[in-house]
């Protein structure tokens, strides 16, 4: 049993990886449980659209559009471009298989099913073999807090195109939303966690956050493994620099290993990085140096290989982490 | 001031031809007012959609699709692919721009707007220069009766292909509804009433059964004239001539004319029918024979002046109409 933690692009891909080698083992695709930020989710249209969950869907279904990351591939947009004769501003870009997608999920919660039911049944139509589990089914909320006041997450990240200085982030409803109890028998049972190469802070955060997660992740016995989202002192896709900086953390794979602190075991860094490996190490971190750009399924596969293989040689919590930083949920900067 | 009563894609051509005949003409196309159905509006995927009033929006708006007289022309079915891909019977056909109508339609409704605001939104985003009116923005639901128990309507009308025996018909919610003011008010200004050749029974018969509306058509100075939608013994599209024959009404012109019964000043009715005329004259209703069949613009425009031209003609209410049936709003069997 392996277990990633998941956001949107970065994570899917790595996620997707994951379940290319496990499929092709003897084990099989059954042994993957990937557990989805929520915190991104919002009501547009009267839609609960979900962008992170449908990456990750339609990334494991072989369905994504490789060129942008997320959507559907080959999708169309008649009814965004209808929706704008309207005179509408439709900024949220929503295709029409995409739509689909958030219009039988919309109605099959107003029905009454949790998000993880629905889940799980838009996963089986589309094929998909590995688990598929939002973080929670309840409604968290990520805010994204500036100097000029809050915005809700796909204000900042789509319609402001994630331009504004993120002074701090909050989850709103973190305190009342739970885990699925199957994601906290999931990291018991696994033999490796992985944080994927998603925003630590915008999208692994958001997980971490829900009440007893941390605690299943310290008083696992499988090792944690972080792939880091940083490369060569940036992010590969979204604010995830911008952000680490603004918290006062370094925008390396080092900033990414004191982030998470005592929670890993390990950390992937890509080959541009290998500089930091001895820094990395001195906070008790193991470093695994590689190629960590996921341009192709065989990057994603190879990449899954090699992290899954340098788990197998981590045990958990035994390393020394002389910074202890990551005990502290509320270290993140409060704007 | 002309008030046209429509359902559907014979009342939207009507409509359209109305529209175009006013425009061309120095009145201007604001002096025209269509209060369409709403009797077969359901919600599907947490979607409110209006069948009717979409095709008449679409049809005034040069979007219709001209080959199935519903439906945007060029629309594509993305998002219905999906759905099916989802597992979904998906048997309502719903485009990916019809999609976007009824996603905007229903978020605004959701927002608190009533239906005659969201409609008249979208048609001046279409540029639609008609007035366009729901018959209620209350709640009426046609449901049809069967031999075999009760059925909505589209499941009726569209899942089942209308091809059940309907022994009666009833409108649920229409003791609760009422037209809209500016609905009744255009009646008492109008010099002309159509009743457009939508179905009698299914489409007409919900608007005339709202609250105040019969007695509106019978006190108004303007003469009320009909368009048969039945031609050479059958209906051109839908099932009309079956539900009229099972009604106990001759599937005729004769038999429009009687159903409609002393509501009617004059009948408009296709050159196939002329035999027909004298007996219609016989009932008190004034009879003008045409071509009725609209196959493009011109024969839309044709129909539509030729009728305002017959309606000028007529006085209101100054017709004997020896069998007196419409006042018996009652009249339908019930099954």
């Amino acid at each position: 049993m392996i277990v990633a933690l998941a956001g949107g692009v970065g994570g899917a891909k790595m996620a997707h990886g994951l379940s290319l080698a496990l499929t092709t083992e003897a084990a099989g695709p059954a042994t993957l449980t990937v557990i989805v930020n929520t915190g991104d989710d919002f009501d547009h249209y009267g839609l609960r659209i979900c962008p992170d969950l449908d990456t990750v869907l339609y990334t494991l279904a072989g369905l994504a559009n490789e060129a942008t990351g997320w959507g559907v591939v080959g999708d169309t947009t008649a009814a965004l471009d209808m929706l704008r004769r309207y005179g509408e501003e439709a900024w949220f870009w929503l295709g029409d298989r995409d739509l689909a997608t958030s219009l039988l999920r919309t109605a099959r919660l107003s029905a009454g099913e949790p998000l993880s039911a629905v889940t799980r049944g838009l996963a089986q139509a589309l094929g998909v073999g590995a688990r598929l589990l939002p973080m929670t089914d309840g409604l968290v909320a990520t805010i994204i807090q500036t100097p000029d006041g809050e915005l809700a997450f796909q204000d900042y990240f789509v319609r402001r195109r994630h331009q504004d200085v993120v002074s701090g982030v909050r989850f709103a409803g973190v305190e009342h939303a739970r885990p699925l109890p199957e994601a906290l028998a999931a990291l018991t049972q696994a033999e490796a966690i992985i944080l994927c190469p998603s925003n630590p802070l915008l999208s692994i955060e958001p997980i971490l956050q829900m009440e007893g997660m941390r605690a299943a992740l310290a008083q696992a016995d499988a090792p944690v493994v972080a792939v880091s989202p940083i490369i060569g002192g940036q992010a590969l896709k979204g604010p995830a620099d911008r952000i680490l900086a603004a918290q006062g953390f370094e925008v390396s794979p080092l900033g990414v290993a004191r982030w998470y602190g005592a929670l890993l075991d390990g950390l992937v860094l890509d080959a541009t990085d290998a500089a930091l490996a001895p820094d990395i190490a001195a906070l008790g971190v193991r470093p695994l140096v590689t190629q960590t750009i996921m341009r192709d399924d065989a990057d994603r596969e190879r990449l899954a290989r090699e992290t899954l293989a340098f788990a197998a040689t981590l045990a958990h919590g035994q390393a020394s982490h002389p910074t202890g930083a990551a005990e502290d949920d509320a270290r993140m900067k409060q704007g």
